[in-house]
C-alpha cells in the first residue's frame, strides 16, 4: 500500500450499491495484494447533506455534488457509477470522454442503444471500462467457470435459471421508480434478469434467440408520496426460454413476487459429462457432479467453496468459514484494478454489458411480439478476436 | 376382503407397470379397508412363456395371450392397460366396448385424435375410466393439492417444474422403441411431460397456451439388435412456457439426458400467500412456506409427509416411517376402486388425459411452428359440470 | 416359486411388527428369486377374533391362539416372534427346542441373561436362528458396510449417533407398557437404543466400554386406562459415550421426546480416509466423502442408492425411484431364506443380539453406578472363528 | 464518527485473529451507528517488521513490540488480545492494572488458576473486560437465544454439539504449537470445545457435571522445522457428555480430523415446545420447529437470518443478501463499544470465560480420572446477582 501506486477513485452514488462499492475499495488492499491501491477522492450525490454523511460513514475523502465536478478533478483516475440506470448513459460517456477508467453498475443502460453508444464509446477509449455484474465473482461461480473451461461437464446441454425475490410480493408496497417504465427500464427483467444472463453468457456463451412472456401480478400500488396509488407499467414477473450458440437450451425466470424466496439466484448446467448447481442464498457451495464418479458412488456433491485453492479465498479466511455477498465486490475491484494494471479492462466489458442489454431487449420484444426473437449483436473486428473471451465468440454481425 | 365383494382384474402388460400395477392389487387390500376387493384373475402378454412366469411371479390366477380373450371374459370387471402407449387406443376402446372398468397408463394415447376418441367413448360408457397418473396419489402431492384448495396459497402465479434423469444420457444406450416417433409418439416430452402436465392440471388449473423448444442431442445410438446404429427420431429434451387460465406463468422442462439425475420430478408453486416446493426423489418431504408466518421465523418447512393425518398415511407405518415409489400405485387402486363402488370416475378420467395430451400436442405443434399454441379443447356439456372437478373448469369449447 | 421349495413360516405377533414381518413374506418371492419360498402357514395371538381378522388382512392361511400350538405344527418350520420383548425368551427357546428355524424381533430379550440363554440356545441348535435388526438392510447402510469393509474409509475413529423421536413429547401420551420397568425393560434405551448400537457393531465392530446417562422428563402419564396418572418408570431419554474395540470413540442418545424429530436416525462415521452419514427419514440416500478427492472439488456427496449395482435394489425398481421402511423387512426375510438355504444363520445371529443387550445392560449399569462400565462378553470357541463376522471379532471372554 | 467520541484501541497479534479484529474495528462505524468509535492507535507483536506490514495491510496507525509500551500509551483506551493462549493471563492483568478496558480472544486462558485470577481481576477492575466468543454474535445464534428466552421452546431437555474440522487429518500436518500441552493446554478440546461450551453456557445454562473420553489418534507428526518427527501430547479428540442445571442432557464433541468436515460448528437444541438447529458452515440459516404447528404442516423450518428484523442484520444488506465468517467480530466489537459507553463489561464476560475455563478443566480431569466431575465454581457476591446474565445464575460456590 505504498503512495506510489495509489489510483484515485470517484463514486457515484451513495445508497445500497453505493454501500457495496465503498466497502469493496476499503477492503481490497486488506485482503488482497493489489497495485495501484485505490485512494478514495470522493463520492457524488445531488443531495448535499446525504452525500456529506455519506463520505463520513463509508470512508471517503471528500464529496461533490454534480458528476461533472468528480470527473473533472484530477486526482481521479477511475470514476465507478453506482447510481440509478437510467444514469449510467450520461455519466459513463462523459468520464470515457474525460480519459477515466469507468467501473459501471448493472445493468449498463436503460436502453440499448444507450448500451450500444457505451460500448463503442469504451471501445474506443484507451481507459479500462468494466460492468459490475458481481455474482460473476462469486467463487463458486468462478469455480463453476473453470470447470466448463476444462471441460469438465463435456458438451453443455441445459441452462435453468431463476431469480426469485419476495420484496415486491406485498401488495402495499410502494410504487417505487423501478416499477415505472420511464424510470425502471425493462423492470425487474433488467434488474434480475441481468444478472442471470451475464451469468448465463459468462458459464455457457452467447444466446441466439429468445421468447418469453411476462406479466404485471400486481397492477397498481400505493404512491411513495403515501397518497394514493398509481399504475405499475413495468412487468413484475417474466420467463422466457433461449436457444445457446453452443446448442444448449435455457430456461429463465425472474420474479420479486415469490413468497419466501430473498435473493434466490440459481442455476442448473447439465452437460455431457456432469452438472452444477449454484444458489446464491448458500454462495459458499456448489453442488458437483460428474458422470465419471464409480457408479456405486455417484452423487451430487457439496463443495464448500472456501479452501486457499478455490478463486479468491486465499485472500480470506480458512477453510469453511464463509464469506458473504459483500466480499463479491471486493473481488471485482481486485480485478478490476488488475486490469486497470495490465490495461485491459476485464470482463463484463461494455460490450459484454451491451451483449447482456441485448438479450433483455429481445426478450420484450419477444413478450410483445409473440415471437422467437433474436437478440441485436456486435459487430466483430480482428481486434475483438485478439481480445479473447466470450466477447468475441459472441460476435457476429453489425453492432 | 369377503368374497362377495370381489372384483375380478384383467391386467395387460407385465413389465416395468405391470409389475408395479401388480403390486398394487396385491397390497392395497392389506393396508386400506377397500371394497370391492382385487380378485387378480388373470395377465396378459403376447409372449405366452413370459406371460406365463409373470402370473407366477407377479401374483395372477390365469393368463392370457391375446388381449381381446381377457375382455371377455365374465370374471373380469376391470381392465388394467399397462402396455405401450400404441395399444392403449385398441384396448381401452374395446374394453369400454364390453362394458369393462378401465384404468390406462399415462400418457393416455400417442396421438391427440386416439386420445379424443377414448375420453368420447369414456364419456358415454357407464363404467369408470382412469387414466394412471400415479403421482398425483404422492401424499406429498396431495397435501399440495389441499392447502391450494383451501386458499392457503391464494392467488397462484408461478409454477415451474422439471423432469430430469439420466438414463438416455450414455450416448451408447440404445435405441429403443421410446426414441422412434412411430411407437415412441412424443418422446420424453410425452413420457416425463405427460406426468408434469398432469400434476401442472391437478394443482394449478387449465393450461391455454404454450411456446416451447426442444432439441435430440443424442441423434444416433446402436440399435438394440446390437448391429449397427440408427437415428434417434423424438426430441430427446425439451423445454417449453405456459400460460394457466388462472393467470399463472409456468416453465417445464424435460430431459432423460441430465448427469446426476435419477428420477428429478420437482415443482415449485409460488402464490400469493405462500409457496410450496416437491421433489420426487424425497418424496416423503413437501417443502412449505406461507406469508403470514412470524417475520422472523418466517422460512420453508420441511414436512416430513408421513403423519396418520396425511393423505393415505393412516395405512401405512408411524411418523417418520417412510413410503416409496410403487405406494403411488396401491394409492391409485384404492381410489380406483372407491370410484367403482361409487360410480364415479376418479380423476384423472380419460377427459383429463384427453386435456394432457392435448398440451403435449400443443408443445409439439409449438415447436415445429416456433409459435404460442393453444391446447385443443373439450366440449363442455351440462353433465361435465356436474361432474365437477377440474375438468370441467378447463373446458371451453369443441373437441 | 415353485411348491417343492415352500417353507412353512408361523408368525407370532399381528401389530405393528406383525404387520411388517407379514408384508415382508407376502412380497419377498414377489422381487427377489429366493428358494425356499415362504409359505405363510398361520399367525398367532392371544385374542382369537382379533387374530383371525389379522389373518385374513395380512394373508396368513390360518391362526392359532397359544404359540405352543403354533411351534408344535409341522407345516411349520420357521418361527417368526414378532410379540412384545417380555416373550422373546419364552417363545425363541420353545421353537429352537422343537427344531425350528428362529427369527426374532429386537431387542432380543428384555434382559441379558434371558438373552444369553437364548444365544446358547441358538448355538446349540440344528437351525438358524437371526434377530431382526432390520435397518442393517437399508441399501445406504449396507453401502456403507461395503465401503467401510473394503477400507476405504481407513481407519475408523469417530461415530456419533442418535435416535430422535417425539411421540412421547406430549406428556398426555398414555403410560404403556414400554414406560413401566417390568415390562419395557429399559425402555429407549433398548427400544431405540438397541438399533443403534446394531448399526454401530455392524460398521465399526465390538464396543468395548461405555458410561452414559439417562433421565425421565416426563415422569407421570395418564394410564391408558384413562383413569389417573402413573409413574414412568425408566429412562426416556438417555446418552452415553462408547469405546471401540478398534480404538473408536463413539457418542449414542436416544430420545422420544425430541420436538420435529420422527425417526431421526441418524449416524456419521468418520475415518482416516473418509466419512458417511446416513439418515433415516432420508433412507434412500447416503452422504460420502473420501479424502482423496480432487482438492477443488471435494465434499459430502448425495449418493441416491437406488442403482441395480446397489444392495438389494435390482429386485425393486429403476434408479431414483425410492423404497421405503417395509423394505428393509423385505431384505432381512431374503437373507434369511438365503441363510435356511445354506444352513447358516445370517447376521445378526443370537449371539449378536446378546452383544447387542450387553451393551445395552452396560449402559444401564453405567447410569447407576456413574461409572465406565464393560459389557458381559461371550465365550469364543474355534466354531465362532469359522463362522466368521462381526461375532468372532467381538468376543475375548467367557459368556 | 466525530472525533470527540473516539476511543483508542490497541492490539496484540496480528496473525488470523490480528486480522480479523483489525477488520472488525476498520467495519463497526461503517455499518453501524456506535458511539466511541474505534480509533486504530497501536498494533503490537515482537517480529517488528512483521507487525510494521501488519500494521500497514491492517489498517493501525503505529506499531509496537512490547505489550508494555502499548499498555502504557495514554492514546489507548482499550487492548484487545488476540495472542496465542499462553500470553493472554500476562497481557489481560497488565492491562487491567493499567486500568484499560479489555477484550481478550477465547480460551481465556490455558488453565484454570490463570483463568481465575483473570475474573478477579476484571472484577476488581473499573474498566470494561470481555471475551471475544465471536460466534454468540452469529444473527442465528442470537435469533435462538431470544426465541429460548422468550420461552419458545419450553423446558429445554437436550443439547448436542460437535465442532468437527480436517485441518489435522493429514497425519503429515506438522506438530504446532497446539499440540503441544505446554503451549497448545487442553488442544482442540479447548480451542474447539470453548467455543460450543460458551454457546451452551449462552444458550442452555451451566454445566454441572461432566465425563469425557478423549484420544490421540496421530500420535506423532512432523516438526516445523521440517526435521524429524514429535509427540503429539494434547488429546486431538474429544467427545463428553453433560449434566446442566437445567435439567438438560448434552452431548459434546470436538475433532479437527474429521474427513470432509471444514467449520462444522453445530448444535442442536430440543425442549418441550420446539427445536432449535445450527450449523456454522451455513451460519445464515437456522432450522426452528415448534410443538404448536398445525399438525399436517409441521416440520423444521429454514430461516435465513438475513431480515431487517434479525439481530444486527439491519446494519448489512437486503433480505437473502448474506453475510461471512468475519461480521461475528464486528459485531462483537459493536456489543464491546456499547459496553463501554454503558460502563458495563458485555457477556461473555471474564466470569463466563472463566465458567467456560472451568468445565474445559473438568473434562480434562475426568478424561484422566474417568468419572463424573463437576466444574469448579464462582463464589456467588450480591453484586453479581445485579449483574444479571447468565453468570449470576451459574454462580452456586467459592471461587
Amino acid at each position: 500500500m505504498t503512495a506510489g501506486s495509489d489510483i484515485g477513485v470517484g463514486l457515484v452514488g451513495y445508497k445500497f450499491m453505493g454501500k457495496a462499492h465503498s466497502n469493496a475499495y476499503r477492503q481490497v488492499a486488506r485482503f488482497f495484494d493489489i497495485e495501484p491501491v485505490p485512494k478514495m477522492a470522493a463520492i457524488c450525490g445531488r443531495d448535499e447533506a446525504a452525500v456529506r454523511e455519506a463520505a463520513d460513514v463509508l470512508g471517503w475523502e471528500s464529496c461533490e455534488t454534480d458528476y461533472r465536478s468528480l470527473i473533472e478533478r484530477e486526482d481521479i483516475e477511475l470514476v465507478d457509477i453506482a447510481s440509478s440506470g437510467d444514469t449510467h448513459h450520461e455519466f459513463a460517456l462523459a468520464a470515457l470522454e474525460a480519459g477515466k477508467h469507468v467501473l459501471c453498475e448493472k445493468p449498463l443502460a436503460n436502453t440499448l442503444s444507450e448500451a450500444r453508444e457505451m460500448a463503442e464509446a469504451a471501445r474506443k477509449a484507451e481507459t479500462v471500462a468494466m460492468v459490475c455484474h458481481n455474482y460473476r465473482r462469486v467463487p463458486a461461480v468462478q469455480l463453476a467457470k473453470k470447470l466448463i473451461e476444462d471441460g469438465r461437464l463435456g458438451e453443455i446441454r441445459h441452462w435453468r435459471a431463476a431469480y426469485l425475490q419476495d420484496w415486491l410480493l406485498d401488495p402495499e408496497a410502494p410504487l417505487s421508480w423501478r416499477l415505472r417504465k420511464e424510470t425502471g427500464g425493462a423492470g425487474p427483467l433488467a434488474d434480475l434478469g441481468s444478472h442471470l444472463i451475464d451469468l448465463a453468457h459468462f458459464l455457457v456463451g452467447p444466446i441466439i434467440e429468445v421468447v418469453g412472456t411476462a406479466e404485471t401480478f400486481v397492477k397498481e400500488r400505493p404512491l411513495e408520496s403515501g397518497d394514493g396509488v398509481g399504475d405499475v407499467t413495468v412487468n413484475d414477473a417474466a420467463a422466457f426460454l433461449a436457444r445457446f450458440e453452443c446448442g444448449a437450451i435455457g430456461t429463465f425466470e425472474v420474479s420479486p413476487l415469490v413468497a419466501g424466496r430473498k435473493a434466490k439466484e440459481s442455476f442448473e448446467i447439465n452437460g455431457s459429462n456432469g452438472s452444477l448447481v449454484f444458489d446464491l442464498e448458500r454462495m459458499n457451495e456448489l453442488q458437483v457432479h460428474f458422470v465419471d464418479e464409480e457408479p456405486e458412488m455417484s452423487g451430487f456433491r457439496t463443495v464448500l467453496v472456501t479452501e486457499p485453492e478455490h478463486p479468491y479465498m486465499k485472500g480470506w479466511w480458512p477453510p469453511g468459514h464463509i464469506i458473504g455477498y459483500e466480499h463479491t465486490f471486493v473481488h471485482t475491484i481486485k480485478d478490476l484494478l488488475d486490469g486497470i494494471k495490465t490495461g485491459k479492462s476485464p470482463q463484463p466489458t461494455f460490450e459484454d454489458g451491451y451483449r447482456c442489454q441485448a438479450v433483455i431487449d429481445a426478450v420484450e420484444r419477444s413478450v410483445e411480439s409473440r415471437e422467437w426473437t433474436t437478440p441485436a449483436v456486435v459487430y466483430e473486428t480482428k481486434a475483438d478476436r485478439s481480445g479473447g473471451g466470450m466477447g468475441s465468440e459472441a460476435a457476429k454481425g453489425c453492432m
